[in-house]
């Protein structure tokens, strides 16, 4: 299916139909643009699961609509007490581990109906839409921050997708390549790959090319290569969890780019919204990395690429550590060069 | 085609069969087993610029059976004179630029014919012969050496695909974890798999299994991420070419790998035999580095990945600096954290 000619819809990742929860389907882009209906908790959380919708606010927002869903399924079986959305509060977290925004956002949820003493559909949806029209809010500030670091004629390295699919809309490090694109501000725009489910590859690039912003793809090991080369002067990648200090739990091949990027004295944006920040983990140590099955290594496309009986590590995030890190761009502001204490500082200062 | 049960036949890259090189089509592993049949200089430029062969020594070896087949196919011309080799010699050289293998085997097989004067086939049939023996024996002393230097219990991670399929037979650094293994000393062998072309997950963990050696594939950049949970202690990698400094060129991601492993105190083991140290180069920077076509960035597998149109960058090889090595091991002895003027003593104490 050709994606049709508007990029906000094309792009919309998350719709919610009145009774049904519309998810576009990332496993069968670029290719196919084609829409999953979640009628069920248990249906947004293996979207979830199996990546069907991905990137952090994303899954934090679909699983703040599927806790409406709950809510509804809830009522039609005669149950009114908020104590019955806890168990499918417990389904949608536990659908991805690494990423915070899913748990903050079901959370919130679960506390807005524990607030209001019963189920409630309609108010859910209120609160849904507005964690939605939050991070949105959240991106299109982050971009101008973000954006404002960037010295003019820049190129930049992003990883991942962190854009529109990733989000409500405009995106996170995509949403500050955009601000900084659209300020003039950017000489070229490279995108990893990202092995081994291939967001830059499918996702980054193609999102870019529908706002007809120029990038380049290229394999995961070769930004080093990239960077020797001085092509680029930021690399600026989104956050699935901050901790206090600063680490950062992002998608798997972060940390070797932040290390590359120190060792040519490219510098390293992280941009999240305030969300993303877990205060109550001192570091990143204590950040859960999700290990995810062996095929997604060892087959591609429906293809083996290792032989049989093969072995694969498939970790799916890593941490990087805070000494590495620039800047922390998030909608309340911007913590340059992260020391223990200054997130927790912003956060209080603009509560 | 199921796999042969002898895995020396099986992993045998290059068999002169009297009359026309086989190569084993690396291309199809290793789903396949398939050999191609060339009977002409044409047909091995082709081989190697497609990838049929492939790894720096093999594409020398297969380089030095091409001009056995330039000689024959001038005396099928009528053409006697040494000087009718020069064209066939420049076409082999020219098929990939980067390892310099290629080069110093074809270079060595006009050399021979210049000295005899004449185009003698069955002299130069010895000539390459005596090239893949010693690669062979070659491979076998640089595992010794290289083992020699990993502590007992050591994990070890390895990139692109070094051993037999690369080769004469037994591999560089494959060889070296060949030996290390054999001799007790791994704790556990790691194989990153080597986007674009994934030589690590279709040749090296398949390599690996047919000599019944545990390996665990990941993606490129997970190793970072391993490397920072203490499981690895040695880097060990092949080259494509060593300038006299020490700067090695390889596989895309080997500078990135080898930062990364400066970060986390994991060594770093160069292995390749005396012919990939090129000490007409000062350093790296001379050194060409192969683009190859951006569809093996955008496409995988015969598939898409990228939306149409996607322009993608796709350098296959990157320098290391030599300050980043902590090891060069060629079958003439090791230079540990090599300084300039050390490779060229080495090579000439040896000579």
């Amino acid at each position: 299916m050709t994606p049709t000619a508007d990029p906000h819809d094309t792009l919309r990742p998350i719709a919610w139909q009145g009774d049904h929860l519309r998810l576009l389907d990332q496993r069968r882009l670029p290719g196919e643009v084609v829409h999953l209906a979640c009628r069920g908790v248990d249906e947004v959380a293996a979207a979830i699961h199996d990546l069907a919708v991905r990137g952090a606010p994303a899954i934090g927002i679909a699983g703040a609509w599927g806790m409406v869903l709950a809510a509804s399924q809830a009522l039609s079986r005669g149950e009114t007490g908020v104590d019955a959305l806890e168990a499918p509060a417990r389904t949608l977290i536990a659908a991805r581990p690494t990423a915070v925004n899913l748990a903050w956002a079901v959370t919130r949820m679960l506390q807005a109906a524990r607030a209001a003493g019963v189920i409630d559909p309609t108010a859910l949806a209120a609160q849904a839409r507005a964690i939605e029209a939050e991070d949105l809010a959240a991106n299109r500030r982050m971009g101008e921050l973000g954006a404002g670091l960037i010295a003019p004629g820049s190129g930049v390295l992003t990883h991942c997708n962190t854009g529109s699919l990733a989000t409500a809309g405009f995106g996170t490090a995509l949403g500050v390549i955009r601000s900084a694109w659209s300020a003039g501000r950017l000489s070229a725009v490279y995108a990893s790959e990202t092995r081994p489910w291939l967001q830059g590859a499918r996702l980054t690039v193609w999102e870019l090319a529908q706002d007809r912003i120029p990038a380049t793809l290229l394999v995961d090991s070769a930004a080093a290569h990239l960077m020797a080369g001085g092509a680029v002067r930021w690399l600026v990648v989104g956050a699935d969890r901050i901790a206090a200090n600063g680490d950062t739990a992002n998608k798997i091949g972060t940390l070797q780019l932040a290390i590359a990027a120190r060792h040519f004295g490219v510098k390293v944006m992280v941009v999240a919204p305030s969300s993303t920040v877990d205060l109550s983990i001192a570091d990143g140590s204590a950040i859960e990395i999700e290990l995810r099955d062996e095929a997604e290594v060892t087959r591609f496309g429906g293809q083996a690429t290792a032989a049989a009986g093969v072995r694969a590590w498939n970790p799916v995030f890593d941490v990087t550590p805070a000494g590495l890190i620039d800047a922390i761009v998030t909608e309340r502001g911007v913590v340059e060069r992260p020391q223990p204490g200054d997130l927790a500082a912003l956060l209080v200062a603009t509560s």
